[in-house]
C-alpha cells in the first residue's frame, strides 16, 4: 500500500455487500490478470475482441425465449416516470423507489456476456468460422448471494466461437486442455461436470432436454464452485437472429469465465494472499506460452 | 482482421443504436490504451486501483441528494415481481415489461464512477491524503442520444482525491498540465471551461451555487464534447458519509475521463483510422513518460 497509515492498510483485499463486491489493489490486479489470461488463449485461437451495450432490449431477448427460459434471472432497467420526478426530487422518501412510480422497462441486464454478442450478429452470413472475445459485467437475480462465489453482478469473460457444428465441438475442446492445464500449474485442481442452466421451469422441456444431452460443462474448484463452463448451443442463436453459416443456421458455443469465481477459488488456494496469486498467475501463464513455442 | 472474408470485413469499427455502444476491435484496442494512460497518470500520483459495486443502492443515493438533484438522471434497477414471473414465461408477450409486473426498485446504475467510492469510504478517518483510480460502466437518462458523444450507457475512468481542500486543489491542477499535454500531442485542442453538472432543477440552491463558484471544469473537443472533468466537491461528501481527514469532513474531488467520447474525439481527429490513433495514443503516452523522467 503506497499510502501506510492512511487508512488503507489492513484493508481486506475484498469485501461483498448484498451480492455486490468491492475489489481492492490486489484483487483488482489478479483479475486483470487473469482477464489477460483468458484473452490470451481467445487470440491464440484467433479470436477478435469486441464490445458490447451493457444493456439487451426486452424484445430481442425475447426472441431468444429468455422470459421463457429465465424470467426470474434478469434485471429490468427502468427509470422513475415524468410525472414522479417531482415527488422524488422534493420528498425525500425512504425504502426502495415504489413501482408505482417507475416507468415500463424496455432494457435488461445482461446475464451472460454471449447474449449481446449473438444479437449483434443477427442477419451476419459468415463463409469462414468466427471466433469473438467479449467481456461484461452480468447480472443474476438469485436467492441469496456468497461471497465472491455467488455474486448479483459479476464480471464475466466469454471466448465464443460461431461456425459448424464441429468447429464449435473443436473450439470447446480446445479450453479444456487450456483450463485443465492451468489449473494444475495452480494447484486448483478443477472438476470437469456437466451442469444445466438455471431454467425457471426445472422439469421444462428445455431444461430436460439439457440434461438427457448435456451440452454445458463446468468446472468446479473443490468446493463446488463453477470457475468456468464450455456451453453448446446447437443452431439456436442462428435460427432465431437469421445467422448463418455456409447457407444454414449458424452453431455457436462459448467457454466462459467468471473472474470473480477465479478469485475466490485463488483467495483459497492462496490463503487470502492475492499478490501470490497474482504472481502464480502470471507465471503460469508464461509456461504455457513456453510450453506452446517449444517445438514438437 | 484474422478472417478476411468472413464478414467481419469493411465492419465499422463501432456503431451505436438507441444510446448503446458495439465497438469493433480497433475500437476495443483504443478504449483499452486510453486507460492506460489515464490508469497511469493516476498510479504516478499514487493512485491505489480499486472496483466497486456496479450497483448502487437506493437509500445510500438519497443520503447523497441524488433524488433532489439527479431524480431523471438514475436508471433504477428491479425484476419481474414474483407472482408474475409464470405469466411472462408463459406468455411471450411484446413491447417492455409493463410496471405493473415489476417489484419495487432498490438499487440503482451508477451515473458516476465516483459514487461508491465514496459509499465505501463512509466513516473512515484518514489521517493522510488518499488517491483512488476506478473505473465504472456508468449509465445516464438523456433527452436524446448522439453517436459515441452521448451514450444512454458508458465507461467512465475517475481518479479521486480525499484529503485537505489544499489537497484536492493541487490534484486537479495537476491534471490540467498532464490533459492538455497529452490532448496537444495528439493533435486535439481542448477548450477549459467551466461547467454545472445536469442538476434536475436548473435553477434550483445548488444548480445556482455551482454557477456562482464553479467546482466543475470540463475539456472540451472543437464540437464541444466534453471529454474530461474535473470536480471540486468541497467536503459534501465527507459530511454525509462521515468520512474524515485529521478530525474534520474531508475535501474531495475528481478527475473524470468518459473513454467513448475520447474515442469519437479521435476518430474525428484520424479520420475513422482508430489503429491510427491507437499508435499515436501510445506515442504520446511513451513521450510523456520520457519528459517526465528527464532531469531538470
Amino acid at each position: 500500500m503506497p499510502d501506510p497509515g492512511n487508512g488503507t492498510t489492513g484493508r481486506a483485499a475484498w469485501s461483498v455487500s448484498d451480492g455486490l463486491a468491492t475489489l481492492d489493489e490486489p484483487a483488482v490486479l489478479l483479475s486483470r490478470s487473469l482477464d489477460a489470461v483468458f484473452t490470451g488463449w481467445g487470440l491464440a485461437g484467433g479470436a477478435v475482441r469486441r464490445s458490447y451495450p451493457p444493456l439487451l432490449d426486452v424484445g430481442a431477448l425475447r426472441s431468444l425465449d429468455y422470459f421463457r427460459n429465465f424470467p426470474h434471472l434478469g434485471g429490468a432497467v427502468t427509470r422513475l416516470r415524468e410525472d414522479r420526478l417531482g415527488h422524488h426530487a422534493q420528498a425525500g422518501g425512504a425504502g426502495p423507489l415504489p413501482a408505482a412510480d417507475l416507468a415500463d422497462a424496455a432494457l435488461l441486464l445482461p446475464s451472460a456476456a454471449c447474449y449481446a454478442c449473438f444479437l449483434d450478429l443477427s442477419g451476419v452470413r459468415l463463409t469462414e468460422p468466427l471466433t469473438i472475445t467479449t467481456a461484461a459485467t452480468c447480472f443474476r437475480n438469485e436467492d441469496h448471494y456468497d461471497g465472491l462465489r455467488r455474486l448479483r453482478g459479476f464480471t464475466m469473460r466469454e471466448i465464443v466461437c460461431v461456425g459448424s457444428t464441429e468447429d464449435v465441438h473443436a473450439h470447446v475442446e480446445r479450453y479444456h486442455g487450456l483450463i485443465a492445464g492451468f489449473g494444475a500449474a495452480l494447484g486448483l485442481s478443477l472438476d470437469r461436470a456437466p451442469a444445466t442452466d438455471p431454467f425457471f421451469e426445472k422439469d421444462g422441456a428445455r431444461s430436460l432436454m439439457q440434461r438427457l444431452s448435456p451440452v454445458k460443462e463446468e468446472y468446479l474448484h473443490r468446493d463446488g464452485t463453477a470457475l468456468a463452463s464450455a456451453n453448446h448451443h446447437r443452431n439456436f442463436f442462428g435460427e432465431r437472429r437469421g445467422l448463418t453459416y455456409r447457407g444454414s443456421p449458424a452453431f455457436t458455443g462459448c467457454v466462459a469465465f467468471g473472474l470473480e469465481r477465479w478469485l475466490h477459488a485463488l483467495d483459497d488456494r492462496f490463503e487470502g494472499d492475492l499478490r501470490a496469486a497474482d504472481r502464480a498467475v502470471r507465471q503460469a501463464a508464461d509456461e504455457a506460452v513456453r510450453r506452446a513455442e517449444a517445438p514438437g
